[in-house]
């Protein structure tokens, strides 16, 4: 059968602790043995879509033409919840449909937009005849990941469907009033903001700094090395977004900050 | 030469800290380039056999057929404690003779079971001439599991063995006197017990819920959506195990229970 | 193309909770999508450069001939800290010029060292023209990596270099005056020294124990099966240097120990 994605790219917050990851490839490996999986990453904070939103957009656009992008971060799983197949002109999306894709959405043209219909694909012996009401990452979307990456068409497992508009979610010159907030926060304890810094001439003229808790910071570095020590500065980070970061150590428990914590910006 | 195993699928308590994962893999790749090798999972907990027992059990049916597992959860490495295969119709096991295998064993038809002689497989030269005392994964499992996977003859790595019964693990309507227990906490806290739910008639007649320290969890659901906020429930989950849940949050937390936490089945 | 290495393999501290290393294997699956890429560690402790070299010099020689390691932990990034290719008999290495490859180059030939021209590979299009000041490992490492293991000339990368000489960093009867530390504690709790064990006889001869703290831990064991419970024995590990381990038990966490701990070698 036509292969028609080379990759299948998996993003999920099952973690790697259980057998959850593995047992996902296994059922694709099952149907395709031919399939090339790699991880996006398993340690999205639990149930917690805006940060996997985030982890997706930041991510995507390096991956090569063709990749087929699974996101299993869905708190709906067992209800009703739509699963979405969305094709652009470059990559494919299979995702419950709670807002994971967003961010990728409002940089995306969409080719193809289809809503997974359960019984048409069951019918069609593409999942299984029984689902647990836990697992669907096993029971759905890695044989719907399988058969997909096989070639298999997209219209052939629902209807088209319209998707909510996107609102948007960074803070830039032309959506000055989006509400400031920490979108993740990485390994190393630097905060990635929704405050864009595509337009730096933007940022340098309406913005002083990012207020958390009660400090302001308001000290812009280009790399880590140039910051002073223990001092949390204003980074232009490599997506683009600004993130606060403290050389050789971790803003985030410096500030003590969670992906909760609130942000204000601070305006000249 | 005949590849026999198509996926070689590692399940081990080393963690993804140290190297040791890589170089089990380096040493597999060294034998045998075109290994295809899958992770179940590396975060068993150190040395803890049963959960690594059930952790291959939940996951071991969703893989392609003549898959090699290779379980190297080990407390006993560098003693003389035995090493086996094992071939069902489907599959290959290799693993310490510790138990980690029995939950699979309980439920598969078994075609060959061998005793590896290590002896024999130093002198044929599959595994190197010097052995480390606290690395068997890579200086005796990996080389092994390449060779099997290239179609090397079971036979050829030491005697048929018998393996000791296994006794029953899951409380049933056929085995109501197993001690119930935890088996697993998953990331997501979910706390997996070894009831089983394959009989739900039998649980809907004779069993009222399951007590963990002074708490009494009768209520049962669906799905995590359909359960009521921060209160433990009873679950069958995707393995057809009895789990208790807390929708959007950690039951394992909330109850404090950890793996060796007893549990009580209160009987109708 | 000429592929000259059959594998990529990737050691990092970037941690598998963010996006990072799934983005590099991305943009080296962009531009040669047959690459086969395999995971070292990226739990490095961050930006330690010490604990990364031990780890690579701990799993390099397992590893198929032909391998190119990538090396990733790099405090430096953003400033300008060279980026050296070096290639010996049997392998090839990517890294920041920082002192990760150190213990693998006391042990290994060189035949060639370049250090990585970046107006010469961004002018030849072999990296991106706009380079991230945080995120080499995309932007830089990623893409020179895979145009390597392509075939690319390492001499088309820059120009040769001499590498500062690396000092002794194992305590041993050549070298007794090295200074005894921590190279790594694994996830077991295996406190892993810079103390060999090649030489047995030099070690029975002059070496009582090894202080710790307050404590002297004298007693050697064969394996951890042999060792008395909850006592910190010395062993000699799979790597042949002198490990501190408790049987069943984890040695860093009874003796208060972390990596910056220092030694004590207590001689007879």
């Amino acid at each position: 059968m036509r292969k028609s994605c080379s990759i299948v790219a998996l993003l999920t917050d099952f973690g790697l602790r259980d057998h959850y990851v593995g047992t996902m490839k296994a059922a694709m490996l099952s149907i395709e043995p031919s399939l090339r999986i790699l991880d996006v990453t398993h340690d999205v904070q639990p149930q917690n879509v805006r940060q996997a939103s985030y982890v997706l957009w930041a991510t995507y656009r390096y991956f090569p033409k063709k990749t087929l992008f699974v996101c299993v971060v869905d708190p709906g799983v067992g209800t009703s919840r739509r699963i979405v197949v969305i094709r652009t002109p470059k990559w494919t999306f299979l995702a419950p449909d709670n807002g994971v894709l967003d961010l990728v959405l409002s940089e995306e043209m969409l080719e193809t937009a289809i809503a997974v219909d359960l019984n048409r694909v069951k019918r069609d012996a593409l999942i299984p005849a029984v689902i647990s009401s836990t697992f669907h990452g096993r029971d759905i979307f890695a044989p719907l990941a399988a058969h997909i990456a096989r070639g298999r068409k997209l219209d052939s497992l629902g209807d088209p469907v319209e998707l909510a508009t996107v609102k948007p979610a960074f803070v830039s010159e032309r959506t000055p009033h989006v509400c400031p907030s920490i979108l993740h926060i990485d390994r190393f304890g630097n905060i990635v903001t929704n405050i864009s810094g595509a337009n730096l001439d933007f940022l340098a003229r309406s913005v002083r700094g990012i207020g958390v808790r009660r400090k302001a910071i308001t000290r812009w570095i280009q790399s880590y090395e140039s910051a002073p020590a223990k001092t949390p500065c204003l980074l232009l980070g490599s997506n683009g977004l600004v993130e606060i970061a403290v050389k050789m150590g971790n803003a985030a428990d410096l500030l003590s900050v969670d992906l909760a914590t609130p942000l204000r910006i601070l305006r000249k």
